[in-house]
């Protein structure tokens, strides 16, 4: 099935969505927001579940959905913990500032505590007070949790993957090496993030959810053109469960706990740095990466961040060419 | 005022405390939950706080209030966010380990985004998997604030501090050196904190709140024994305010955001390390501290850190002896 949160107070009105992704009803009878049905999830999942055959049969009375009539799916969260699956994105980072990446990044995930007290919804503006902070997309995956008891393994890990989404995690490159000095992670250098239009639970996806990966591209548009078209089902070195996993080692995991992928990232065909969507390559998810190819072949980086007035999207088609979450799409302005 | 929530569901239900901390009346009528009154401050605080004056009048029927039925004030919240006030802490750190602090700690706050999906309350034991993890405790001062614009400064955020608590941010310390130096911060190292049993306004401390810090000692105990008494008052690079306003500068803070002062720490009656409770010093509101300074005395540390069955209480007392928060008090066992 396929949720939304349309816009109304803080926390959204819960509302079942068209797999198409025209049509809704709302849910709030059955729970008022997502958190709500999070909240009580094995008892609420197949009211919701029903709805949404109704909906799919035309059996019930549905308004027209409009993607920029909905906040984020969650539109604050519990928990918000980003990981780092796709490895090539931090192979990339440290062969541009000529380090190696240690071994243990292979089986020890990469993850921050991100901000979760409000995302931007899918088609705000990002704004920015100050171009120098080095504005930058990171088209990723994510999924949502039930309740996940502490140390799960990555198989049990999976059964609590209740929803998935996609993410635009907006992040200020001119203040991360500031705040990596310092020790204590990101912080000012990750500010509100945007979700998808649309969470959406894993068998949506039919065989392109495999091993707690989507295996489609990930599309990302930068100022309407291709950017990325990076398959997620690539060289992800960690699973979404692996992640769950990892977050849940010490402490349990509350429902409505948002875990993503970091930057999707492949491979170019020949191993090597992947090539720009222009000249055949699966392009890039953020900004970061065509820096740091640009300084690795040049020395330096070439393409700016973003400014006011520039425009990202990220969205993932299914084999038929349809939307499957929708699409964020947000252009920055000066705050 | 002072408000709890006592144990029921997820987020808790909304009382009012009297100043004694001995009766309660319920104020789920006003608010169902803390959350809910943070969401909506301006409109339901004077009620709450006519309900205050009612409960301490002895005007309306109160229960009798009992600590250990109250959950953590926002038993989940949107945002936790702790920073690093108490200089001195960091310096200790950094000398047992022959390092120097970097300048622009003195100017520009450490901080890092804790977990908020799930709290202890202030009752409940710590669940310890493996106790080569180093489980400390970290006394510490915190404020709950509403919505805070993006970009305020530190006079503005004063205006946005709501209630005040105590915390006990449990950390892991065997898992710290790892994970700083996979540059993330901190995530497995930081399991779920416990809050006091009781939030209050800052007018209730009276002449103690002073420039958004609480000037009053920070009784930790462990094991029953007096194990800190640092002055959260003293030394306190940054206010609470000033860490508002940290949090703050790239993006909005949601209502019933939590930002912690970091572990109280105070220098020696010399300017060096401070002596232990039991020599007349101020001791210390974590384990680690005194391993430092066990440290640079002697070359390494002799005091273990907390095992199943060791015990750790935080209290802060009025100029009267009363409590003001109540106490969070909190034995290790097995998970």
């Amino acid at each position: 099935m396929k949720l939304a949160s349309l816009k109304h107070g803080r926390d959204g009105k819960l509302v079942v969505v068209s797999k198409d992704l025209t049509r809704y009803c709302a849910a709030d009878n059955i729970a008022p927001t997502l958190q709500a049905a999070l909240d009580d999830w094995d008892r609420v999942a197949p009211y919701l579940d029903a709805l949404y055959r109704d909906v799919e049969h035309w059996s019930v009375p549905c308004g027209r959905f409009h993607e920029h009539d909905a906040m984020s799916p969650l539109p604050r969260a519990y928990q918000w913990a980003d990981g780092s699956a796709y490895i090539n994105h931090v192979e990339l980072v440290r062969q541009a500032r000529g380090a190696t990446v240690p071994e243990s990044f292979y089986h020890d995930p990469l993850m921050y505590q991100g901000g979760s007290d409000g995302f931007l919804a899918p088609r705000d503006p990002i704004p920015l007070k100050d171009v120098s902070w080095g504005c930058d997309m990171e088209g990723e995956i994510a999924c949502i949790t039930d309740d996940v008891p502490m140390g799960v393994s990555s198989e049990e890990a999976a059964d609590h993957i209740k929803l998935l989404m996609l993410v635009n995690d907006v992040s200020l490159r001119g203040l991360i090496p500031g705040e990596l000095e310092k020790g204590f992670g990101f912080f000012q250098s990750k500010p509100a993030s945007a979700f998808s239009p649309v969470a959406v639970t894993p068998d949506e996806l039919g065989d392109a959810w495999a091993g707690s990966v989507i295996h489609l591209p990930l599309m990302v548009d930068y100022n309407d053109a291709p950017f990325g078209r990076a398959n997620a089902g690539q060289e992800a070195t960690f699973s979404l469960a692996d992640l769950v996993a990892h977050a849940a080692k010490t402490r349990s995991l509350c429902a409505g706990s948002i875990i993503g992928s970091g930057t999707v990232s492949n491979k170019g065909a020949d191993g090597g740095p992947g090539k720009p969507v222009s000249e055949g390559g699966a392009g890039y998810s953020c900004i970061a990466e065509i820096r740091m190819i640009e300084t690795i072949a040049d020395g330096k980086p070439s393409t700016r961040f973003m400014q006011p007035g520039d425009k990202v999207s990220v969205e993932m088609r299914d084999a038929a060419g349809h939307s499957i979450f929708g699409k964020i799409e947000q252009d920055v302005v000066a705050a």
